[in-house]
């Protein structure tokens, strides 16, 4: 219930004030160069503090790498990993102890489990996407070899769209609902260049499947779709249809309606898609809620938190769609025939 | 690859023009009443005919049981079954055997497996969606002790959204989208009632990350939300968190835009989410492609073909959901504390 | 519970007197060319009656292919079949329902699922394991191209352990056995040519834990070793370590106290095991023992039943055996290094 | 490749010479409290020095709790824990690096994955059955309230078998080896008191399948049986056969030849399993091998190292028996029908 994946497996642990939070790494192909100087790059860009959308919690996120890795190549051999955490303030969450916060996962889980770790959201709290973006720089080092390319970045916040050289208009939306003291949402797109034909399977674990599941598994997550997705709906067969054309003699197709999958399988052309994020739902207002001892009260969020959660989701994005597309080149690799060796 | 699900599993197989399309059930409980009247009236819904847009292929699909119920009852052992595919017409396909017809799994097939069963799409067909409501029919049946209900509908088609006491707009949609030989697509909405708080887990399985899974496993599926989702991207924080409130000395809420679920978990709300599907890529238009020799060439669609997958993908979407629920209900009976025995 | 492997994976269904056992195969390469002489050949050395130790009860064993082969060739799609039940007599079985007959499931099933179904021992027939000799059959013609070869053999019957050109020791053994109306246990051993170095894993899949699970999953075997294994209990280390030398300038060992494994990995060294059948549980003679209606009671079996399963194991075991490997084949491809290309 | 287990997993990394062996424990159940004291004596078992024939390595074996556990409890979220290594002397083992030691791992982990942690065996070393233990020492504390009770015990050194009142024996035999600088083999016996009817499954994972791929996966581990196994194979099905009676009202059997698990599945009785351990591979006496540049070479052990792996693997075969028994507990609630709530 914490592990993602089939062959290649990310299974994480830790919350938010314990001592650490970390993973384990199965899976991972021996023979990898492990670039450290990388992962930090990405953790920073995951970084609390990283925008003016983003908490202030300082969080230096030092990766410790704990096996699986030696005289820096990957082994073979599961690879454990840890991230302190260093700047625990339980106090600033004592109030969390007895009362469920509106849209968080208080209530949820007291009621599953009879018992709950409340300083900062404990196992809820999106600092367990650390873990990810770890993992996710990895796997992005794995896939080097084969010219893969993933990238992320906001496309919408709010109802405001990325506009060719504006990406201000969003920054601009984003500050405005911060001086409210309230939280807006929007979403991550993701596009992924040089995969070959045919990642992915035909009927469970259809390619666009597992990345919707891997995106939904992110805190927030609200919505995914790949290629037209909800934007194209009122498009007729006749016009979301990818006519296919010869190239250089090889067979692509003349656009990308269907996001670089068709039949659960990949086309060889991009694959884009789509993640919709929730606005956080610690604001700085006061809101109506229930206590612990079922008493009615009021609770106003306090501590640092994001108002926009769509800067640093973006790592985890891509870090997610590393995850699940090098596990299906392994799958790949595994039943290749003598077409795509 | 074939397989969904964790402790209830369904295993399918079969081609749209082999023998039969078939599952096996495992994991169900015992002690179930099989009531086959049930899976009949599922299957009626699904079965092609049943609204104007849909082809008029005369599919009977009698499902056989071959395991699994005795003496009316579920034993508890796997539940093996068969629906034969009667209506075949294999030269109404034989065109397609030569050529990748746009926005299908001919080409990404062909190019992974060597090698595909080219007749009526092989396994790529939508029939095997069949396979899923006999599945889900005995989950739904498995379900009723438990009170939940699971309820979806036709919510959109094109840009044409269902207003109250106004379905005839969709249909007339989709009337003259058939008459233009052309698909359309749209949503299918889904709304379950009864659900306990504490289903779901809270990082790789959440109960939403499942959902959208199991729905973006459905042919023609391109995207997933649920709660406010994508319609709800303007809204604020403070506009879309759902306060607690206290009922008759229950903890509920007072909206419901989580759609049911916070942080991976059932709140005891009703549980809301959207699935879109795209046009269906079989069109009586002519169409540009390239065959199996590396050729570019022209295709029209012919056969018997839906112009709109919509109300045929209802009951999958109903079935699709009862087997995620009835599987998160068993795991939620394993780990059951005090509270939610 | 009723699926087997990892990437492979075989799923099965059928109780012994319903219409009939069946299988999926789910993971199964394309462009393996299927040869169902070859399979009706590994049938019939399951099948009864072909030892005198064995029932008379005439099943034909006709396996029908249902999906994942098209013109001859295997698809990559899930492989579904079914073999009738064609001989079935369930008034001979008419007895079984009231009683719990001594080392059978009948008590535990009933116990556990609170329903069974008696006809035959339903899913706790050894029939099943019809199901598991189809499945190896289809995974030794993959298995081919890597050149490996798979022996089963009976090596002890009761305390008469094969000899060599006595093979007829056995066969007496058995053939008293029987005219007693008793049954008889033993052991059938495995070896294993033809495999690369690297197959397995070193922690939880070690390469013998996942054939000792197999083997373990055969109706009545109750144990496995590897190597020397129990036999070589008295050896020291000095004794059972194997010497690694070169021979034509590759590595490899003087002896093969290991069994072809080391550390949870072939090392390139025949694989050697060992699979333990108890006696047949069924016997003509009265026993002693508990009905449904809670009253003890005498019990004799009737119908037919083999006194030595030895025989018909031999092939499930190789079927078990080619299931664990093709699927670690399949895995070791995955991850191939540049040094089992 | 590193996980055991179904609900209840257990996820390990680590190797013998890095900074920490760990693991994380998913799919605990909440609400149980968590005494670190037993934990710690639970290692104290496994320590190495414990007994004559262990290495005299000092492993404090100080146990990390990383997460998961709240103010004593376990919150149902996954355990991390790590291990320190502490007394690391890497310069032991550094005539490792170039030689394949005599049915060790070291040969077979370079082929599979070009690259090897070859201090102290990294990965391969028993010292990995550490995080197995602290899992182990969990599931117990979770199988109390079942009332479970596993008790494992050295039953053969070498030839010598355990007589009542004479562990002196076994004690002598393994001192008398280690003055030779050898080592030697045996067999751990396991019961199990306190089950219910119905835990385990039918078919693939058959209660004594997965206590025997558990038990394989032990290092140096080669043999598992249960029941009256390979030392009752000269018994006839007249003699093996467990007779039903009433006992108080209850089923029960005359006799436990079955040990305790029929079909698959408990009946109630003591579970009886027994597990062979081969000779330590280490021995202090010279050996013939090759070098990793390929030359022919002596090899002779050094460093700390058992003579006899049997007084420590107790405990560990006690863990990993708990983790199946707590996964099959967790499964059997799922399911349980009237006759088993």
């Amino acid at each position: 219930m914490n592990t993602f994946g089939k062959l290649l497996t990310l299974t994480t642990f830790g919350e938010s004030h314990g001592p650490c939070m970390g993973g384990v790494i199965d899976g991972f192909p021996s023979g990898v160069a492990i670039d450290m100087g990388f992962v930090r790059q990405e953790m920073e860009r995951r970084r609390p503090g990283g925008s003016m959308a983003s908490t202030t919690r300082n969080e230096t996120d030092e990766v410790e790498l704990l096996s699986g890795v030696f005289e820096g190549v990957s082994t073979g051999c599961p690879i454990g990993f840890m991230i302190r955490n260093k700047d625990v303030r339980p106090t600033d969450y004592e109030q969390l102890r007895g009362v469920f916060r509106p849209s968080h996962a208080d209530f949820t889980y007291q009621q599953k489990y009879g018992v709950r770790d409340w300083r900062g959201g404990g196992r809820s709290s999106a600092r367990e996407t650390a873990c990810r973006v770890v993992a996710g720089a990895l796997a992005k080092m794995a896939l080097r070899k084969w010219g893969v390319d993933i990238r992320a970045y906001v496309s919408q916040v709010g109802d405001a769209r990325l506009a060719e050289n504006d990406a201000d208009k969003l920054q601009a939306l984003m500050a405005q609902v911060k001086a409210g003291d309230d939280t807006i949402g929007g979403v991550v797109s993701c596009c992924v260049r040089g995969c070959p034909v045919g990642l992915g399977n035909p009927v469970a674990d259809k390619l666009h499947a597992r990345l919707g599941y891997a995106m939904l598994g992110i805190n927030a997550a609200h919505g995914f779709d790949y290629g037209d997705g909800f934007e194209g709906v009122a498009m007729k067969g006749s016009e979301q249809n990818d006519a296919f054309k010869l190239e250089g003699g090889r067979i692509t197709t003349v656009s990308n309606h269907s996001g670089g999958i068709q039949g659960g399988i990949s086309n060889g052309q991009d694959i884009r898609f789509r993640v919709l994020f929730k606005p956080v739902a610690t604001i700085m207002l006061p809101q109506h809620t229930v206590d612990v001892d079922g008493h009615e009260c009021e609770f106003m969020g306090s501590g640092r938190h994001d108002s926009c959660v769509l800067p640093r989701a973006v790592p985890v994005v891509e870090a997610m769609t590393a995850l699940v597309l090098l596990d299906e080149f392994l799958l790949w690799r595994a039943y290749a025939p003598a077409t795509n060796k």
